[in-house]
């Protein structure tokens, strides 16, 4: 019923300039595709060879009859985030937003002053942070994500969310997401496909605005995660967040998160840097067609340039095995009419 | 869009008898709407309170403008397996699974023969395995769950799904499962619920086959998994099953799972033992008009008669909490019109 045919395909490309409707899966009556049979495809991407890959696939697979025909219970998707879908310099902003925690928590836990990181977090001192380790990492994760209930926390991300400001743009970082790949997304559900979020941030960071700003629900985000303990309080029931790694979403993470949360096997993925590199080859190495999609950071001037030497999405094994798999890398510079919506 | 009004709801309820639909949400087009407008809604359930009740809560969640209308994003449902959906006496159908695989197994395996739970399980002598620790039935899973890729263990469980029969009805375990809860599940859905199972029992055992026997693809499971590991061989992504306890689905762990694996809260709940206890407390014990449902098994005729004194799904605590909480309880005997579709 929604297998939908190539000339609806166009139709229905509108969609990805419509309104993010939340929740429940598209729907597309008669009229709207009427409406929109004149809309250009994919708008804020320049047209080429990356653009025509993407239209290729996705006409192949949705192609009644043909070999490379998918079934839509098969077309599952799935987008890394930090440098994907949004940006990630100077630095992932789930840091940026425990930073901030560590200073409104400050006043409670005098011992901060004198103890790393939090000394280099209260301070600003951002060398000192980037010279960090992972275990003083975790301390800073641990002592602003784990403490409090799923509810509070989900509260405590919503106010930061809006009211955070980037330094660079002066805006809201749900803001500074790539136009180019919200069109994507919706492009994608309007062919019938599930489009998962797999990322190394957190899952519960994310999940309060993915469905406001990628129209992907909490149920398609997997993400890293602390341990949670249900508890009934005062008669309640609580889910607690505890100050242990659950699991870590990146790397060879990435398929074993994927086959947790979605069962299926992708047959398309997007990924920006090496945390990604085993999520593509788990999507694309296998029987049948599949696409592969790599954003190559390349725009110094409208976003940032940046790939084999970076603390922040790195861009090395990946973009080697680009080349050999034959995955599309995006030159954000040449292929990205538009980056953000607000430009 | 897919809020549907009290009108419709009665002229959608048809699809609870149509053939599942596999994959995409269902759609419901005015054609079809209008064909069934003279179907009654869940036909396997007699008339009565506890009808009624599930006909109430929908039509209340369901009427905008009511203080208890909810929209469609938070319309979740979570249900329970082994004796929620499917038969579970007398012993669970995935130990039955595990055991014939510790007997195809066995010639690999020569020490099996004297070594327990191996020895019985190879005797059948159910009464040694019954009085089995959680260390002997966790050898017992790992020796026949653990050890293979994920692709292999997917084949392994379609394989036994379709040939074993289970010796009361001489039919696939999969004809099984309660038709008013198929109908349920459908009648959910049509009113724009997703529907999720959460179970204690093995993710990997029940998502080869949940979607074409309860319409829930693989992504709407929830359930107990071992670890597995990315690993390239011989050039090929693949992900291996280990032979460690990731996650029990059970208790208090159910909603740690629905956490990690929705997001969202459920605003309704089915379950019919103690393991699902605190999955009903979180579903329902929250603001907003909420659901709560236990299954209790009171047919010795037509399937089981059994509670307290169980020792595969025992009833106890969360019969006397359905009592305070207002759930509704399932008499089975009286409630159920039909059990199986094949009757």
């Amino acid at each position: 019923m929604t297998m939908l045919s190539l000339n609806r395909r166009k139709a229905l490309s509108i969609l990805g300039a419509l309104p993010l409707i939340s929740g429940i899966a598209l729907r597309f009556d008669a009229a709207l595709a009427q409406s929109a049979a004149s809309a250009p495809l994919l708008p804020s991407w320049n047209d080429g060879a990356t653009k025509q890959s993407i239209l290729d696939f996705v006409a192949a697979i949705t192609r009644e009859g043909s070999p490379d025909f998918v079934p839509p219970a098969q077309r599952i998707a799935t987008f890394d985030n930090d440098g994907t879908l949004w940006v990630e310099h100077p630095i992932y902003t789930q840091l940026v937003f425990a930073l901030d925690r560590v200073k409104a928590l400050a006043a409670q836990h005098p011992e901060w002053t004198d103890a790393q990181p939090f000394k280099a977090a209260l301070e600003g001192d951002m060398s000192t942070l980037a010279a960090s380790g992972q275990r003083e990492l975790l301390a800073l994760i641990m002592a602003t994500h784990a403490g409090m209930s799923t509810r509070d926390f989900e509260k405590i991300v919503l106010d930061w969310i809006a009211s955070a400001r980037d330094p660079r743009w002066k805006r809201p970082y749900t803001e500074l997401v790539y136009l180019p790949m919200v069109e994507l997304l919706a492009f994608l559900r309007a062919n019938a496909f599930k489009t998962f979020i797999v990322s190394g941030g957190g899952i519960e960071f994310m999940r309060p605005w993915t469905e406001r700003i990628y129209g992907v629900s909490p149920d398609q985000v997997v993400g890293s995660s602390i341990k949670t303990k249900f508890e009934m309080r005062d008669g309640k029931p609580e889910l607690l967040r505890l100050p242990e790694v659950d699991f870590i979403d990146d790397g060879p993470g990435k398929p074993v998160g994927i086959n947790e949360h979605i069962g299926g096997r992708p047959i398309a993925a997007f990924g920006n840097s090496d945390g990604d590199l085993e999520m593509l080859q788990w999507a694309t190495m296998a029987n049948g067609r599949r696409f592969g999609l790599i954003v190559h950071h390349t725009d110094a001037e409208r976003e940032y340039a940046y790939d084999r030497d970076t603390n922040f999405g790195r861009l090395d094994k990946a973009l080697n095995a680009a080349a050999s798999n034959k995955w599309t890398v995006v030159d954000m510079k040449k292929d990205w009419k538009r980056i953000f919506a607000f430009e």
